[in-house]
């Protein structure tokens, strides 16, 4: 292993990115009681200030300050513990100052390990900064750790933090549809749930989970994949009312009209100004009352369904941990540029494991929902969609409570001192 | 105890009224589960399609035909398992035929046992019911079962329903705020979520209860019974954001501006032409951004924050399942026109047991949330109201999960022959 004049063994930088999820500080509490039992290997754990502008800005919070029961917390507790960012390394000759900066920290804090927590923008990140490594004569190895609710990065077979927002939705469809099955006699008939995912309908689809039953909730998930056909939907409406009493919908954020513009813009734009997406549920509920004159009611799930580690699937913690576990184990197996990602080794029993993929193969590339996971009217998912989600969200992992609130923990987040004299302007 | 002819036991009729619960069956399995031990004093209990209109109409739901585990299932079971519906039965000078038609189902199933589980309106229903009986010469014993998420039944310390709310709004802030502090260095600095109270702030208010410390969420609270300033609002997201990074908001739907009228509407009216409440979330969320800039996000709960029997607040459910019984035990004892309550014995440790109240005295009587639970700035809850809000969200009671998904239990609800000719018209 790396070691500095010394003789201490290199530290090591950890950073979360992009959306935090409700695992996302699992993988990180993965990650440092692995090192931790590798002292000889492994100095301190540097973890980046609110992401990758803690690594430029040199805000590196020493987690060798945090005891072995906070870090253990960390598997019971949402959001990201050391702050993230969405802040984008673009390509080397563009940010080239930012990754130089990048080295000249890790540098000064013999820092030999990246690791590097999120979604494709961040792989890319991870696989740069092993790259301009390389040129700079720096020795750094680049570890990326899949986090990602939206779900879309190759070679894994899913992304930790998914399985929980799948759970969430699921969970919340059923139980607002046993709820509108009671009132819709006499009051509302109509239920609408947005859900995230602006590009791919991983999350809409997830919602299908709850519908095991003919006529259960939901009855129509609109994909962001599927252009609205407002007759078509108005058709599939009436039929679930006459049906079923009601009518439950699932709908993504994403959802586009046939000119390829967002729903949600098209009822919210004159009256807010809108230029962030959310609102679809209200454009969606609106319609089907003055088309159809049911009674609706709307919900907007937001940053509670990401958040919701109340409810997370244990198969997800249990991914999310094995994943920062593993990225650890790479670096000190000696490996660079490489990504933990889940392997499905069988459906039924579900049953998977630890693969390794590229940087280079995940970087920049979206996995979208397959076609074949919605069904033929657009409406619904199949059951090849079922078979993939349903294990994804399997049992619960609880979080302990204390006066009947979940009891997540807040780091102390101590900074190491600076070394360097430049302060970075982000 | 009252007889018919064939000497067989009389029978009971139950009844779930207005807007369902996350924990209005587990009543119900409490008043079943109770009159099954006592098949030498009451019959069958039949429980109305749909709340009242299933007596209106002799649309009775035969209760023994359920499975001793499907009635208990429906203690971790939200929604009305029977149906509910909102329909309220006026004066009885105005409304007279719907009670002699009352009167005259009761009759013909020998029904001596009256029950409704709903909130003031059902209460006052329920009282109305036992004075139309005594006038027609018909003995029946009418006994109402809290219930209401909205917490405003009078001489009851709390309402079953509420304190399940509250925990789920409680959890949820935090959860969010979690989020939200994870993402503010570079992203959204202020969250928005929209919760359930059009006239009291009960629910609102336990949203306060997740800010146990010195800037935890959430921030600011906005009540029904404040009028919208904002002016002050908008400096104390300012300092929120200044002092700790983020600021996370709960909104009641109810809240006002200055003129009394909805916030909800103001925003949106003219897009949706919305005539029923829900959406003011995205007006104070577009306001802040208008205003001060900042990138926001925003979430309305709706119907998820009243089904989520998946997070219940034991306490909860033990009070639900505890007015069930004493309803029934009240009409085994022969009472008539009352309620059984939730009585306070003690704060610290909190203790509780069940009083009686007359429903002369309930009927018609909103409890509001006292002025004392308000800070003076009007954005938060005094330790006053913390003390009274806690205990109702301690403990949880998870439901059992079946492929990764709350069991919910669907019942069979077979109805029962009608004996009347004449059907009555809703």
């Amino acid at each position: 292993m790396t070691s500095n004049s010394d003789n201490q063994p290199a530290n090591a930088f950890y950073a979360q990115s992009g959306g935090v999820t409700a695992v996302i500080n699992v993988s990180a509490a993965g990650l440092i009681e692995t090192a931790r039992k590798h002292p000889d290997k492994i100095g301190k754990v540097y973890a980046g200030k609110n992401g990758i502008i803690g690594a430029l800005k040199e805000e590196l919070i020493d987690t060798s300050l945090e005891s072995d029961t906070d870090i253990a917390a960390l598997k019971h507790t949402p959001s990201g513990a050391f702050g993230s960012c969405r802040y984008k390394l673009r390509g080397i000759d563009e940010s080239r100052a930012e990754y130089e900066r990048l080295i000249e920290v890790f540098k000064a804090h013999n820092i030999r390990y990246f690791f590097y927590n999120g979604g494709g923008d961040s792989m890319d990140t991870a696989h740069k900064v092993s790259q301009v490594g390389e040129t700079l004569d720096y020795k750094i190895q680049c570890i990326g750790i899949p986090k990602t609710v939206d779900n879309d990065l190759p070679i894994t077979d899913n992304c930790p933090g998914f399985g929980s927002v799948a759970k969430y939705i699921a969970v919340s469809i059923r139980e607002a549809g046993f709820d509108v099955a009671s009132m819709a006699a006499t009051s509302t008939k109509v239920f609408v749930l947005e859900v995230m995912g602006r590009h791919a309908g991983w999350i809409a689809a997830a919602g299908g989970i709850a519908a095991e039953n003919e006529g259960d909730a939901p009855h129509i998930i609109l994909f962001p994949e599927i252009a609205f056909d407002e007759k078509a939907f108005l058709q599939r409406v009436e039929y679930s009312v006459a049906k079923y009493g009601y009518c439950a919908i699932v709908v993504s954020e994403g959802l586009k009209n046939s000119e390829g513009k967002f729903m949600a813009d098209a009822g919210t734009i004159d009256a807010f100004g809108h230029s962030q997406l959310g609102g679809v549920a209200p454009v969606i509920a609106q319609l089907v009352k003055n088309k159809l004159g049911y009674k609706y009611h709307w919900a907007v799930s937001d940053y509670l369904q990401r958040a919701a580690r109340h409810i997370a699937s244990k198969t997800d913690v249990d991914q999310a941990y094995a994943m920062g576990v593993a990225a650890m184990n790479f670096a000190l197996e000696g490996k660079d540029a490489v990504m933990p990602a889940i392997r499905r080794d069988s459906n039924n029993p579900y049953s998977w494991s630890v693969a390794e993929a590229n940087l280079a193969d995940v970087a920049n590339v979206e996995k979208m929902l397959p076609a074949g996971y919605i069904t033929e009217d657009g409406f619904g998912i199949t059951e090849k969609a079922r078979e993939y989600l349903q294990p994804l969200i399997q049992g619960e992992d609880y979080p302990p409570y204390k006066n009947g609130m979940p009891d997540y923990v807040v780091l102390k987040n101590i900074l190491v001192e600076k070394k360097l004299k430049v302060n970075f302007e982000i």
